[in-house]
């Protein structure tokens, strides 16, 4: 086996054409999922309103319904040569989403996805998907990366994950520029999963025992939600237009009631942008739940 | 001025056929939005998944549409002799719902809604509205009665109101029986108005101290609501099925941050139903904001 080989699986995938839609009352119901308190972000009529920039990291799940529907739309998997992937073993490992226009109150989209990159590290295997979302005159809207990790799913030959230049590592050497604080209600994950993700894991306390959690556990991406929120706010001035683009990895899942610090460095700045490197931890169990880094333009420099 | 020019009024009152519509997300919402923690009413796959009975109550505003609409759809105001009602005056005063069969878990309904009733307090004139939503099959599913209280706009010689036989008082020579106590939390209008009714009252402090509010109150309904919760779970032990019909009065506008207690006295009780009245008060500032009466079917005999 070669990399050559991964190359050709790669090639063989689909590449997949929908839709997702929303209008205000998912931008409200999503900004209350991540626990906004912003008026702009949750009054329709407020002069100001607007989209949380990173909203459309949740339509993907939701689509172009607003129904609740079963969890689990289909999605083709890649044939991996004497590997059998067993979803019930996948975690959502890293998420990026880039904004390249200010996001409409509402609207029907196209968004063309495709699988990005399959990888083989050994004991388990990681897929790394790529979604854009299309703007009605067609041109770009956001451009979304997503991977995920399935383990006890390696050994098949592929190549390793090369390191990702984009990626950026919070200072170990000083303390964080700024922090903020987030408690995570218990009923977050109940309100978050109307945004589109349905998945029992984060509702249903029998389910997430039987996987090895003590109960319901966060939607990775809503904590992700609440982190991007702490950056536009901390380094954007909770100004929509500001925020291009956040970069992260999962590192542990956090439960309803849990509380979150949003630990953020600023270790780039030019005239148009900050380069923010953040950490969230998980506070009442001290451990690290989300790392990555964001950039946020400056004020004169909005999207 | 005569009653009789009153009823000839109201006869001259339109009906108004419309329709009003719901999925399970949208139940999943308002359960939310009236602060219930149960998995039976937020999660659509429990085996005991079920509508909150008294939904209903929320869809008027809604109607069939899940967008964000703007606040205030056309309705048919009476033309009384000498006044001018006010709009910006009007006070929810009373509400009432009887469900007539099962809530079904989704679909679009029937609506037909007429004036019932005009009244002259002097001070103050009172217009009451019946709608009774259908069942697919045509049978009504739900009847509910609202009564507007419209402050300066009386003296002009309609009838006084009478008092409704079915209004029963809480008594007030013993506790209550049973007590709910819950916290309504700071975001719950925000969240509850994505059931439909999107007054700014309930967002705007602009708007709330404009009008005589230190801040935006919560929707009277949403009261209404975590007061029919209460008295579901402490007396139809949470099986909506149990849950025949509330009446209520308002007595005064709740903030969002407050603790509701509903205190309930058992009035009445046969081998079919339970005849239960409450007052539920605002426990931050000892007032009472809503009072009236329930009827809940015995477990043998739910609908």
């Amino acid at each position: 086996m070669t990399a050559v080989d991964a190359k050709a699986i790669l090639a063989s995938m689909p590449v997949t054409t929908g839709r997702v839609a929303w209008n205000r009352r998912d931008l409200i119901l999503y900004a209350l999922g991540v626990g906004a308190p912003e008026l702009k972000f949750t009054y329709e009529l407020d002069k100001d309103f607007s989209a949380l920039p990173f909203y459309p990291l949740c339509v993907g799940a939701k689509g172009e319904s607003s129904d609740v529907v079963k969890f689990g739309a289909a999605r083709a998997w890649p044939k991996l040569p004497g590997v059998t992937l067993d979803i019930n073993k996948l975690l959502h490992g890293e998420q990026s989403i880039e904004i390249l226009k200010p996001i409409p109150l509402e609207g029907s989209f196209k968004a063309v996805s495709r699988t990005s990159g399959i990888y083989d590290l050994g004991k388990a295997t990681v897929i790394t998907n790529e979604s854009i979302y299309y703007d009605k005159d067609d041109t770009p809207l956001v451009k979304l990366e997503g991977s995920s990790f399935i383990r006890d799913a390696g050994g098949w030959g592929g190549p390793r994950r090369p390191k990702d230049p984009r990626d950026v590592d919070p200072p170990k050497d000083r303390k964080p520029d700024k922090v903020e604080t987030h408690y995570i209600s218990p009923q977050q994950a109940m309100l978050y999963r109307l945004s589109g993700d349905y998945n029992p894991l984060h509702a249903d306390p029998a389910i997430a025992t039987s996987v090895g959690f003590k109960a319901p556990i966060l939607h990775g991406l809503c904590t992700y939600g609440h982190c991007s929120r702490a950056i536009l706010k901390a380094w954007g001035d909770n100004d929509s237009r500001r925020f291009k683009s956040i970069r992260g990895r999962f590192l542990s899942p956090v439960y309803p009631g849990e509380t979150l610090e949003h630990k953020m460095w600023l270790v780039k700045s030019d005239a148009n942008e900050l380069t923010v490197a953040f950490q969230t931890k998980i506070k009442d169990r001290n451990i690290p739940c989300l790392s990555g880094s964001a950039v946020v333009k400056t004020g004169g420099a909005r999207l």
